[in-house]
């Protein structure tokens, strides 16, 4: 089963608000609900959102009644607005709705069916290529996992948060059937709890070992020793190898580096902006109070009290070991070897 | 009003579990109560910790019913090592309930009565002698507040923490009361939130100006400037300075280093405990997992999955500024300057 995906004329998605407790499907027939559902965190994790967009916008072509291309493109142009705005942070997003509607601009398709069929074709090789590119990072990625490691992980980036397998999640998963015995502390990942939620979930379900503990404790965890390896993944790599990933990462990657623990960010190569220079670049998502104040239908302090939300941040390069693609390892220079993978080509399988 | 009394043969306590909902008083007539209420932490912070259990041990001996000092002293011998095993972390503990049983080796104390009376006497000095030093230590502290600074706080060090005042948020408080304007960012302190809802509640009492954030977001705002000074408390200080403190301290104090913000832990010299080399040898308490998993009557996640709950963690000395005493601000070396303070002396006004 996959977390997005193209059924019966409609954008099929797993609910992710109501993992662990139910698995429940939901069918959207409207291309503007895909936008709601990215927005509201239904679908999340950059690459899962990027796929979602990408079958909301064959969906929207699907949708638009056009009679002539012309009519087709304007109501793509404005759907892909609408769906680009769902939210700013990842980069997946804006780059797999473009990929989609630049199908519009192939001279050598003439008829809305066959733009609109081009369109869902593209966004089916999306879908596709995440799971493929996936395994390949966790090939690579795997490499880095001793028999007996401990890896602390944070936020969610397993099957869930991608199409069907995951990027740092898929490379312990990988490392899992692999044979290799291994445990991870899981950070639970407020406000949202996508740690504690959903990659606890997943690795209950893969058989693999692991403690949910709060963000917080992962700083002690680490001094003590008991962390062999940091895997987290990232929202939007800039070309210099900052990484924006969800909040609480930075801290993760400045206490790794303390301890003298690899931190490595698990990125596809669609999620990394080389036209961004430095993170100090990436847009910051700030997001409602509600969810640190009424994660679960019930309010944790009153609504008078004020609250700031930053839903990532951004990790210097500085704090990176390297960076795992689905062409390999990158290591510093990153504006090097980020440029060589964004590239297609194969990385150098050492620092 | 306080957070811990005597009230008409009983202990009288603030149950903070209920804020920032209800303020409940709640009155225990049996040591045994406050043993638990300690243990269960309706009342919390460690040196309102300490002066509950200094009330419980002359509750003890007004309950005992004993007829002769040997009854009695048999009957608080018992009590003292069910009120120190309620919690293993903070020294305050263990400390108030030695001041309160030595009055029993007073030679000029003959009858249960005279013992009863001295026993309540010293409790009511430690609570009072609370209030004092937190004053004290507020007025050294505010020192370094300037008018515009933006305070991190994490954890509850306030009035509720204390008998009175409060230790961190004391000092914030002086601030406040001085003119200064300031804000506060207030890690909200998973598992049990207590800078979410008591330090906000006790802030938004006083009308300092606040914002609460998940403590993952701290690292960020430390980044990006936005933090001038990092106030905390500390449940046991080690003789090199080594600070246990709730659970995230440590990654606050070495995010504050990396980012070159102040971090200054406020310490009655009560819980610093010379006898301890350094931090390694403090005990840290590991809590059930029901306090990650089931805030707030709900589970967050099935009891399946497993957990690790460390209460504290242990900030080694060399990410400390400055520890501050109600004898002034200790500096490096702290070997030399906490001994000074644990000795009375008032510490030089600058490092």
């Amino acid at each position: 089963m996959r977390t997005v995906e193209w059924h019966q004329d409609s954008v099929r998605i797993i609910d992710q608000r109501l993992l662990p407790w139910e698995l429940k499907l939901v069918t959207f027939d409207d291309y503007a609900q895909v936008a709601e559902a990215i927005s509201q965190m239904a679908v999340r994790g950059a690459p899962a959102i990027g796929v979602a967009a990408a079958f909301g916008m064959a969906l929207a072509a699907h949708q638009s009644g056009a009679r002539t291309p012309e009519q087709l493109r304007a109501f793509i142009q404005q759907a892909a607005q609408r769906m680009k705005a769902a939210r700013p942070t990842a980069v997946n997003l804006a780059w797999a709705v473009d990929r989609v509607v630049a199908v519009l601009n192939d001279a050598s398709l003439t008829t809305v069916d066959e733009l609109s069929q081009r369109m869902l074709a593209t966004a089916q090789q999306l879908a596709d290529k995440d799971v493929e590119d996936n395994k390949r990072m966790a090939d690579f990625g795997s490499a880095l996992i001793k028999d007996g490691d401990t890896i602390l992980h944070h936020c969610n980036t397993g099957a869930l948060a991608t199409v069907g397998w995951g990027t740092a999640l898929g490379v312990i998963r990988a490392a899992h059937e692999q044979g290799k015995k291994i445990h991870v502390l899981l950070d639970e990942t407020r406000p949202r709890l996508q740690g504690a939620r959903l990659s606890a979930w997943e690795l209950n379900e893969l058989g693999v070992s692991f403690d949910i503990i709060v963000d917080a404790a992962s700083g002690s965890f680490l001094r003590a020793g008991e962390v062999d390896l940091v895997l987290v993944g990232s929202d939007r790599t800039a070309a210099n190898g900052d990484v924006a990933n969800k909040i609480g990462t930075y801290p993760v990657a400045v206490l790794a580096k303390e301890n003298r623990v690899p931190f490595y960010p698990v990125v596809p190569t669609s999620s990394i902006d080389l036209k961004l220079a430095s993170g100090e670049l990436i847009p910051i998502e700030e997001r409602p109070a509600e969810e640190i104040r009424t994660p679960f239908g019930q309010d944790l302090f009153p609504a008078t009290f004020p609250v700031r939300n930053p839903a990532f941040d951004v990790t210097p390069a500085k704090y990176v070991t390297g960076i795992v693609t689905e062409f390999g390892i990158a290591y510093p220079p990153f504006n090097k070897s980020l440029k060589l993978a964004v590239n297609g080509q194969a990385l150098q399988p050492t620092a």
